[in-house]
């Protein structure tokens, strides 16, 4: 048994890990943060909790989080960084799911994000917290960068073909399409139900942070720097579950793909190769940790497409955080992570 | 004033037709027929034309139908081919909104639709119909093919630049996105709501008729027939819209692509090029006949990226044919197509 | 011609106004103000009227606007009721879509609406315009409250019955049902998609601000003043269409209630009673200015149940507006909408 | 552990049983059979059971089936009338999901299901599954009549005010909501997204199936057979969710109504009374097996409205179903039944 923490909780990956936390054998859940809600039970903002968690927001409180072996953080980005020093000071283990600890290099951390970074000596030690890439670095990380969204279903979708490096690096393609919860609880008029329910947009083609961050994973799996990645977010009107749709390029024979990546995945709890021909739907992931894959070499085409989709608030950010906090404590990986997806 | 028929006017392109003729200056409207309906009036099954249009189905009646200066060939693939011959006899200029004049080659028609073509006479005299790439061959159509919606996003977004032939053939790539009423209006299990909302996937990877549509456009639009392209379709869960993103490569400097689509498309009633920096949403055009067009160039990325948006059902189907009737018989080419998108 | 002005019209009413008088054929559209949109071409904010209007946002401006003819005052409650004598001893004439010239009592007014009543001279001579129930007095309106949208389904589905006297005051009850685009444009996390879509839930049932409205218009209805109205309103997932459930009790034989209606309603161009035994869909007006009702009087039950459908933003607000407008200014009542609602 | 058969798990509440079956601790699920799909893994029918359950579906197999301790009939209505006497005869207990035993009544059954009852000796015997008011009678049942999705929420939202006799008989009103899974996974065309979404309407006015099963559990509440019951259901574009708006005018002094239903549910496991003036949205019990009420006493209203809401597949269906194998067979209530609410 563990007493865990979390800051900053009134958003979507914060109620998300209170449906994961709650039930959780090993977990003690002792203290959640919220400025603005402070004094509220949780269950009153999230009535799904009703009966199932007793616990009131409380003010942001140093003291009482220096007592947990862990904490959460589910912030906006740039605040995690500010606290991270104190808690890991007083031998507090901490779990980022914003992207303060995200990517090791703090002048691309700058330009993306738009503010120096405050914590930069962490920045060294944090570990990026993908298992199926570095399962081993978790297991002793003192601060976890939890990925992206994004960048969970396309590094898991490239993760075989690059690390193999069968594929031109030179023009990588990430089109990814995520539901709306992906935007957060913010009151924001672009997500208004009346705005983004019956349509469908492209945004920031110009530029998204998870550019940068799947960029540092093409990196590190394949060895090699010089890499040109297009990467196109769009936004489903949905409310969970990312689907990215990749594109490479062999560069010779590359064998059988759908064998190579099975053997990758084949021990992994989360990942899951669908048989040859599939095409994986996000809903059959709702509310699951589960990765689901498929590989798919059309014909008169020159590129491999690989198909793969997420729960955005699950795999894609609370659940890995669940994911890596099992790792990260030596408890069963799957441990509270056994929800069957809600279908239909 | 002409006489119009429709051949299988119960499906959702048939009613939109439906939508966009009633208050047509130029056409009256003599018969519709459907088997299954004969008898019932066309506002019961679609009661949004209840007080605008008065006509019932009826038995399908080649005699009625040579009364008419044009029908609409509303049925599904393999219909229209049997019977075009002696509509076409009769003097009868026919608009297919199937497939079933769109390959000019048989032999592509037969392996993709699985039947041998019943009239290949007519597929060579079948004009595709486009208007931004071949109006002028459009206006003396006897059998005019009404092009796929995936196909009139898809060849819309690639026009400009393959012309001018910029971009490599080999690797041409569309990631294209669907709202389920392409699917129609037959009973399926897979376009339930309780299946399809709220997920999303990808589909007929493998191979998807309109892919022998696209590619034959390409190898028109750029005199090459050595053409790679992947087209991957995908289901979005609102009921209205497509967005196709397009990825190229150029094959050497390509000068201001955003000047270039506007000059291509500065006269085209129907085809509007954002600002550069866009976003088209699918929404902006619902029920309209536009399409919307945006082009960006990333940043660290190899690909000219371009976003087209259209509703399936106007541009990509009922609105177009209607279009292509103007221009067939020469009215105003915006006549009864003037619908401003309903938003939100 | 008359030269038309609208303040405040960068809401859902303000878009949907501008859709059906961009093609107007009698209304010029001088000026739109915004404090917050002023600068910004109005197809800007709203892309599906690229092409199909010019004009821009304007800071307020008082001289502007008593060069029109008519004023739409799409703000929010509360503001119209500061600048309309002004307007009104210009000679301008007022259509008000908020609710400030709605309730006939001061009293009333300021008890809902939780501020005094700043111009209650002109509440006297303020028109209610619902055209089924007081097209005469509408007709010289200097000043006209456009209805409500849950009063104008309930009170045209209450309407024939009331007037005859036919069922108990006491114990009238409204069930309705309203799509999102209800609750406004404004940023508001209740009806963000991945809060409202996939969710149902009433709302307000202790006191909506509509109730004293459909109160008051039962009173001038029945010429009786006890009345006791239940009125709950409920959130749909879904953009456009509002839905009434009406339950009255006959105080004795009350005839032929289809009939009633149908005789009713026979030379309404707006009002659509169905077929008996028939259940409208609101998708069937979407977009168009129609209201669809049909009636029940299910077996073992002592109620007569109307259901009555419309667009929430077009019968319901801007689309009553410009038929409220038409019969001001003796235009044709239907000009400009005889839109077809859009189906699917 | 218990041996537990399915027959005709292949609809919504097939694969919903699955999902609360798979990780029950005390059920060993032996055979599913299903005609249609015979031979094919439960897992590819319904992927997200892969990695759950490695059952594939069989043949109907009475001699399977009668080596059970427990079968869930998920078949059509009518089916399960024809084979319970033989399984019941072998010792096997029965839930039957379908409505053969929900009617004490066989000619009210003929009259509403258009078939005589094929087993009106088990009808006496069969005990009607509603926990909430005769759980006595269900711990020894036999045959099980697992009640309706709208009758659940009804009859749970009634009870209280019924049982004490402080409402009047005569003039109930239930005005119902549910999402689309409520018509089940059949192809049929009226529950298409493209027809059904974006859309809201009444149906079966004139008679639904739901209504004598509501009124058999009225006349049991109240010890009153002089019963006027109006029901109204509508359909909701959400997938899941019910939503009962309910209205009853009392007879005299109703005394503390919020206090009658929180003491009449303080120990119900599944029933959530929530504070006053509260709203419960479907979404709180999203794939939960709670039912949420509130309870509104308007002003100038002479109508109590009882608000309730459940998922139909899951206390209106298969959660309903698991709860009443749990006190049939003397399990924990809750085993099994624990999932948290999925929301947003």
């Amino acid at each position: 048994m563990i007493k865990v923490g979390i800051v900053g909780g009134t958003g979507y990956t914060g109620v998300e890990l209170l449906r994961l936390l709650a039930p959780h054998p090993k977990v003690e859940l002792t203290v959640i943060t919220s400025r603005s809600e402070a004094g509220r039970p949780v269950a009153d903002l999230y009535p799904n909790l009703r009966g199932h968690l007793e616990i009131a927001f409380t003010e942001p409180d140093t003291a009482a989080l220096k007592q947990c072996d862990l904490v959460f953080s589910a912030t906006p980005n740039g605040v995690a960084m500010t606290t991270a020093r104190e808690l890991v000071d007083a031998g507090v283990r901490i779990i980022d799911l914003a992207a303060d600890f995200r990517l090791a290099d703090p002048a691309v951390w700058e330009k993306w994000y738009g503010m120096p970074h405050a914590c930069e000596e962490l920045l060294t030690e944090a570990v990026y917290g993908l298992p199926e890439m570095n399962r081993a670095e978790i297991k002793s990380a003192q601060v976890l960068a939890n990925p992206g969204c994004y960048p969970t279903a396309v590094q898991l979708g490239l993760l075989p073909l690059l690390e193999k490096g069968l594929v031109a690096l030179d023009s990588l393609i990430a089109d990814c399409k995520s539901g709306v919860s992906g935007a957060g609880r913010g009151a924001n008029v672009g997500t208004l139900q009346a705005e983004s329910a019956e349509s469908f947009k492209a945004y920031g083609v110009p530029g998204h942070r998870h550019w940068p961050e799947i960029r540092q994973g093409v990196v590190r799996m394949s060895g090699q720097d010089a890499v040109g990645l297009t990467f196109v977010p769009h936004l489903v009107p949905m409310i969970r579950g990312i689907h990215a749709t990749l594109y490479m390029r062999p560069t010779g024979e590359v064998g059988d793909v759908q064998a190579l990546y099975e053997a990758k995945y084949k021990d992994e709890p989360f990942v899951d190769v669908l048989p040859a021909g599939s095409h994986p739907e996000t809903r059959t992931v709702r509310g699951s940790n589960s990765c689901r894959i498929a590989i798919h070499q059309p014909e008169d085409s020159d590129q491999i497409v690989v198909l793969s989709v997420i729960d955005n608030l699950v795999k894609g950010a609370s659940g890995q955080a669940v994911q890596n906090m099992n790792i990260m404590f030596g408890f069963e990986e799957k441990m509270g992570l056994d929800q069957i997806a809600l279908m239909p």
